[in-house]
């Protein structure tokens, strides 16, 4: 069985698994990538950001995916909208992205303003350009295992786990949390890596039970600090999605995961931290999925 | 926790699952909803269903689907093609059928001849006249669990399981065999139910342990009475799919299961034999299938 099953000395640390170091190989790497595909295709690929409305918190996020694409030497391009903009300027202007050659990915951030039909407009995106991996035809290919894009926080977790654990066939994953954006597609990347993936979520009767059954344990509920020390098999690996900002006691906030960090550590084999785990990787991620459309829509098979 | 988790008396017998009664019920009460819908619409439902070659397994299917389909009240629409008809010819037929509206459902049996691409030509029906719910939009719909249409088996699977157990929520349901036409789909429904979901295979290595936590156990691998008595909790329910045929020492053949019957019906609550149990419903909810298509495409909102 698992030799990580035995038990740990009281001095024991899990190894950190540092996303933001990972990403930042990733990022190298993807710009490698984009050249390498340029000398090929004579291409670039090129991201389309569309922003409805003025929340302070989405602006930032567009304009880090913005940066980071253009870093990644590929072109950006970013459609801000006011508030007022309706469903149908909203489709049209994806209608046009679609048959627009030089882009290659389309995101819409979210939330959008009320009024406007989010699963309407994420389905406009061709499936090709769906970078987000939301819409419903990339969610049945990844159900059925065929090459798509898919969402990317789950890829993210994914890479860091074949990054640290490699060949995972056979290992039981318990996810807990089960949300279309994380925990279902990551359920689903952890099946076809060949894992019996056990999928559990606010139903679940003996959820820490079933979570110390876990070789590989995946928490995205937003509940923070839900998994305890004694939730965990010792040597698991602890995949931490969850971002909860939480008060300190000299009235500053910190950033805490849906693990309680410090029991944690000292049981598992190798955990993510909140900050710097998780976090990171999913603009990283962005990027890969705006290359792998590129490829699709050059004819290439992706990777 | 589970009431039924007791020891069970040495002649205990589980409840048998009598699908074939059910599925005769559902038949019948689809005939009063297709003459209901022809009530309030004006319109009949009518399926089209395509048979490529000469197989004569796929032959049986396809008349008894047929038939059946006319028995609810129904149209049946038969299109039997030549061995030597081209991927282009069957997509050409499928786009008239798209088109056509007095064909509501669309089904291709499968398999398909060497050289017809079956996932293009799956995909090319309409998602909302895919009454197999095989193509990616309707598995991308049920993984998010949006309205959509579901593959049958699974759908039957879940009838009978509502039947028997109402209120699934918080139950543990284990899913051995994860086949894009079986196991995920169904681990789909379940967790949509409120199911704490595992799901194993053939890299899962203690399989009889996971079993043994369930309180639903699906069991769709043909790998014939690979679950034995001891791999079942006390007053589970045990859904069997599997199909296998088997030789009898007299020299016949007979139908046996992927759960070893004699030993299971003791230790289970409630149980599908094989045949007679998820079998007869998969043309059930076929019909179900291509009523629900058709109320989508007059804008009714699917039960
Ligand atoms: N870049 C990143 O690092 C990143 C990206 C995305 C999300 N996140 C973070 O990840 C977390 C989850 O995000 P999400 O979008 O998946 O959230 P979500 O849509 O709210 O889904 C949360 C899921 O967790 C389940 N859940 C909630 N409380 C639970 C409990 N006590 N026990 C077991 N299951 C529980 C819910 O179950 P039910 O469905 O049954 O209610 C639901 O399936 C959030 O903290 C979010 O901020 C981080
Ligand atoms: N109307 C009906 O009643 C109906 C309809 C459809 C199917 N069926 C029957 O249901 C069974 C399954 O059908 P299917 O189409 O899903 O078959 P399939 O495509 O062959 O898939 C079988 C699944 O079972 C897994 N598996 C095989 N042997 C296993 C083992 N020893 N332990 C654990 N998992 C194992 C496989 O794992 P891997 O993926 O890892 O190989 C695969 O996921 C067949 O007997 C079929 O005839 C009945």
């Amino acid at each position: 069985m698992n030799s990580t099953s035995s038990p740990l000395t009281s001095d024991h640390q899990a190894i950190l698994i540092n996303g933001k170091a990972h990403a930042a190989t990733l990022r190298h790497r993807i710009r490698e990538d984009v050249l390498a595909f340029h000398d090929r295709h004579g291409v670039t690929p090129g991201l389309a950001v569309i922003l409805v409305g003025n929340d302070p918190a989405s602006e930032v996020y567009v304009r880090n995916k913005a940066i980071q694409t253009h870093h990644a030497g590929m072109r950006s391009f970013m459609h801000m909208l006011p508030e007022t903009t309706s469903e149908t300027e909203l489709l049209d202007l994806i209608e046009r992205l679609n048959n627009d050659a030089a882009i290659h990915g389309i995101l819409v951030q979210l939330p959008l303003p009320a009024g406007i039909d989010a699963r309407r407009v994420t389905n406009a995106i061709q499936p090709e350009k769906d970078v987000d991996g939301l819409g419903e035809v990339n969610a049945g290919r990844l159900a059925m295992n065929l090459p798509g894009i898919v969402p990317c926080t789950p890829l993210g977790c994914l890479l860091l786990l074949r990054d640290q654990l490699g060949d995972m066939k056979g290992q039981h994953a318990v996810v807990i949390g089960c949300s279309n954006l994380v925990g279902k597609p990551l359920a689903m990347l952890l099946l076809a890596e060949g894992c019996t993936v056990s999928i559990a979520h606010i139903h679940t009767r003996d959820t820490a039970a079933l979570a110390r059954q876990a070789d590989i344990l995946v928490v995205a509920t937003g509940c923070r600090e839900l998994v305890r020390g004694d939730w965990i098999k010792p040597g698991a690996t602890i995949i931490d999605v969850g971002i909860t900002r939480a008060q300190t006691p000299d009235g500053k906030t910190r950033l805490v995961g849906d693990v309680a960090f410090d029991e944690a550590v000292q049981v598992a084999g190798r955990i993510t931290p909140v900050p710097g785990g998780v976090g990171p990787m999913t603009i990283a991620c962005l990027l890969e999925n705006t290359l792998t459309a590129a490829r699709m829509q050059v004819g290439e098979t992706p990777s």
